[in-house]
């Protein structure tokens, strides 16, 4: 009756799977990093005759697993865009190590649900001291942790745990929330480099754009200014408004901004606003005790987000998240119908991560985790941090030294953001642009951009999982080769 | 450099893992489907002396990945509710089946990341492709596939799926919504047996308890009262109110009941209010033609979910949502910061899937689903499904036929529901409670229960991906032992 492989076929499905994932990870470096694929390449290679889904159905017949393999081979590789090439420099890495999906594959060989603890007492309490270790290793704080009254928990991604800190700082700032709903006074407090996934969470919460400030930045900078958040508050609260939330980023998406947080936490002290440390890139940098100064004041939030999958060696999804109050999201997302009812819940011995989050359901994702942290322990993620940073300031260097271009703004961790100049020293946008889709059309590298006050800038994020010196300094010398060939021959002789 | 395993070291390991994950399935039917684990026990064994995390740290150095199975053997395996079980009867199914394992063991090969068409074109077009033929094969219309204008997306969970459709329903009902919020006036209804997640859905979307309406079962049923929804709607709309949405269920979580979509999909129509179609659980057995009777209706309504990782063979999390619409999820989710703008987007020619969920970042989840596909064929998921049914219904007979237990609602697919009852044909809670106590403590078999019309309610829910007749009978077997046991010597005697 069962439609599945057996315990054997499985074993022997699994061993080419796994040889499958190891030559295409030794393949990476000579694969273009983006594809010269089209808007439907992929959808007609996988729907036309002979294949997987011809005439856009299923398949009518059972086939064997390990020709699923030659499919992806044909259709998928070459449609992908290769997170885990060592030249990819876009957007920020999605450290998908090879360690974390062998966790990620005990989890399915457990097939365990942990909406709560009685469904899976390991996956809650694996959870629980995982990120209790964490928590001391980053040094937010032992209110951070289980014992201390916090605790942690992971989400899919910082914009989940963005939104279910909203929702947690609504609650707390107005229990008549869960019967009444939002009221139209609540306000959320973000800068211009504010990740957009706040925006959206202001949405989904039903709160409207109206609800969001944007904080003016430090002059000069793209940090929040606090001195303008508390000016904000302060105006809001004379209006009769009500300040919910303050979002301070640790690391922002475009710049590697970061924003004082502890000059944000004495404003959002003094009015009872929920204060949220946004770090999903740059938190994990906190493992090492030269570079925890970026998280000066995290341990004064009321919570706090990093991701592992980011550039902690973990595959998505694992988004870290602790409070300072463990009762705070269940007060806010606790919804019991009966058939979840059981004694371990009603003895209030056990967490719930289910009341932790949105979605019911959980996979044991804390295996992936847990997988990195025994592969690599601390020592070799420290390692992994520094690297990177090491790469990036040798990169900053070489911008700095280079004539034609120029940083854009000052380089964060692994994060270097440059971009062209004129002769006279003013921003070429044109010229930015071009050396980005020279560098992307070539397939040897690929990096992203962002505008800031107005101006193209071309950003570098230097971290994935196999990436080294090297391969910046090979990116390098072609963003060099790049900008002088746009600059043209007059001036790219210097 | 790196912290990882390189290629070498991970095919290796990746044998040792893909073997004891073959281990583990082999030996499940030996294991007690619950353990007899107390709360703290699992963080205790973790974090003592000489343990992973001794002292409640994260360990210094670098540790050989195939010593982790030690660990897991150790802590997790006792420490572990095991939903793979074939006799695990609980909640709903969750199919983790080892081809989806395999599956996913590629997605975190490539580790890709899907949030835009770019970022993966391979990743959107499998999911939509995949999509695409399951709505066909479900039989939901053309209208719910990319070409006929509509689409799916995999969400992580049918409570995430029913969020976006609520707030996609809110965008639609009046798209000022985005600035300014929701005003107290918007109505969503559901009946007392409708999930949980919409009751959360609905304080997420910042709109109170006060927004759901719990309308009223046609008598002597579960199953929502179209009539009563009629009159709730329109009392609603004479009280200056807004129907937003209205969910209906195919096969409630409590009793499996099925709401007359049909019906409903009528007054949705005449008020313009988003019909959401719940068929988390149920809605899969439309793969099967004498089975799809449980979907009359669903191909009207705006969205329809039902999940992969339920009852279909797919390693959590995979729920797949599909909309009448293509336009409406992104109209309603849609938030594009400068560092995510790119050409293919702004050609219209592709899908960003970020635009259909809340989180950003997104797997390639359809890799999984696909291995299930391929490994199995539209055969093997029709006879996967109705194995289960035919077990069920071999149950529910048994259950008919024995004195002092009844059926406590009528059977739906793999789910029967029974409760015991005393000498004079009453209710008898405490011994119903007690055969499921019982049940459980032996650790030979998994059930769980309801309440309905406030009576305890023993459900059977039969759907694991080893689960046989076999295990169905033997279930029965002890369930009919300890109902007899509960009612003691003098009636045991039939």
């Amino acid at each position: 009756m069962t439609a599945d492989l057996d315990p054997d076929e499985f074993r022997r499905a699994g061993y080419a799977f796994v040889d499958w994932v190891a030559e295409h990870r030794a393949a990476l470096p000579g694969l273009p990093v983006v594809p010269p694929v089209r808007p439907g390449e992929v959808a007609a290679a996988l729907s036309g005759p002979g294949a997987a889904f011809a005439d856009g159905l299923l398949p009518e017949a059972p086939q064997p697993l390990a020709t699923l393999l030659d499919e992806v081979e044909r259709v998928v590789v070459p449609g992908s865009t290769h997170w885990q090439h060592p030249a990819f420099f876009g957007y920020f890495p999605a450290n998908a190590s090879l360690a974390s999906v062998l966790g990620d594959l005990l989890s399915g060989g457990l097939g365990a649900q942990g909406m709560l603890w009685s469904t899976s007492p390991a996956a809650t309490e694996t959870e629980q001291v995982l990120l209790d270790g964490f928590a001391r290793a980053l040094g937010l704080g032992e209110a951070f942790t289980f014992p201390g009254g916090g605790g942690g928990v992971i989400q899919d991604s910082a914009s989940s745990a963005a939104l279910v800190a909203l929702l947690a700082a609504l609650q707390r700032a107005d229990p008549r929330w869960q019967e009444s709903g939002v009221d139209g006074r609540e306000r959320v407090y973000v800068t211009a480099e504010t990740h957009s996934s706040l925006t959206k969470a202001v949405r989904v919460a039903g709160m409207g754009a109206r609800a969001l400030r944007v904080v003016a930045a430090v002059p000069g900078t793209q940090a929040m200014s606090a001195a303008a958040l508390a000016d904000a508050v302060a105006a809001d609260v004379a209006a009769g408004l009500r300040p919910v939330l303050v979002c301070a980023t640790v690391g922002t998406t475009g710049t590697g901004a970061v924003d004082p947080v502890r000059d944000i936490a004495a404003v959002t002290a003094a009015h009872g606003a929920w204060l949220h440390v946004d770090a999903a890139w740059a938190g994990v940098a906190g493992l090492c005790p030269e570079l925890r100064h970026v998280l000066d004041g995290a341990g004064l939030a009321d919570s706090f987000c990093t991701d592992a999958h980011k550039w902690l060696l973990t595959a998505f999804d694992a988004s870290l998240l602790w409070v300072r109050d463990a009762a705070a999201l269940p007060a806010a997302l606790s919804v019991t119908p009966e058939y979840l009812r059981n004694a371990a819940s009603e003895s209030g011995a056990v967490v719930d991560l289910r009341d932790w989050q949105v979605p019911l359901g959980r996979r044991f994702r804390a295996l992936k985790l847990w997988a990195v942290v025994h592969a690599a322990g601390l020592e070799g993620l420290r390692a992994h941090l520094r690297g990177h940073v090491a790469a990036a300031v040798a990169l900053a260097a070489r911008v700095r030294a280079e004539p034609g271009v120029v940083l854009a703004a000052p380089p964060t961790l692994g994060l270097v953001c440059l971009r062209c100049v004129t002769a006279d020293g003013g921003p070429d946008d044109a010229a930015t642009r071009a050396v980005l889709e020279r560098v992307n059309a070539s397939g040897a590298a690929f990096v992203t951009h962002t505008v800031v006050d107005g101006r193209y800038v071309l950003r570098i994020a230097v971290g994935g999982v196999v990436t080294e010196a090297a391969h910046v300094e090979a990116l390098w010398e072609q963003v060099r080769r790049e900008a002088a060939a746009v600059r043209g021959p007059s001036t790219s002789s210097h």
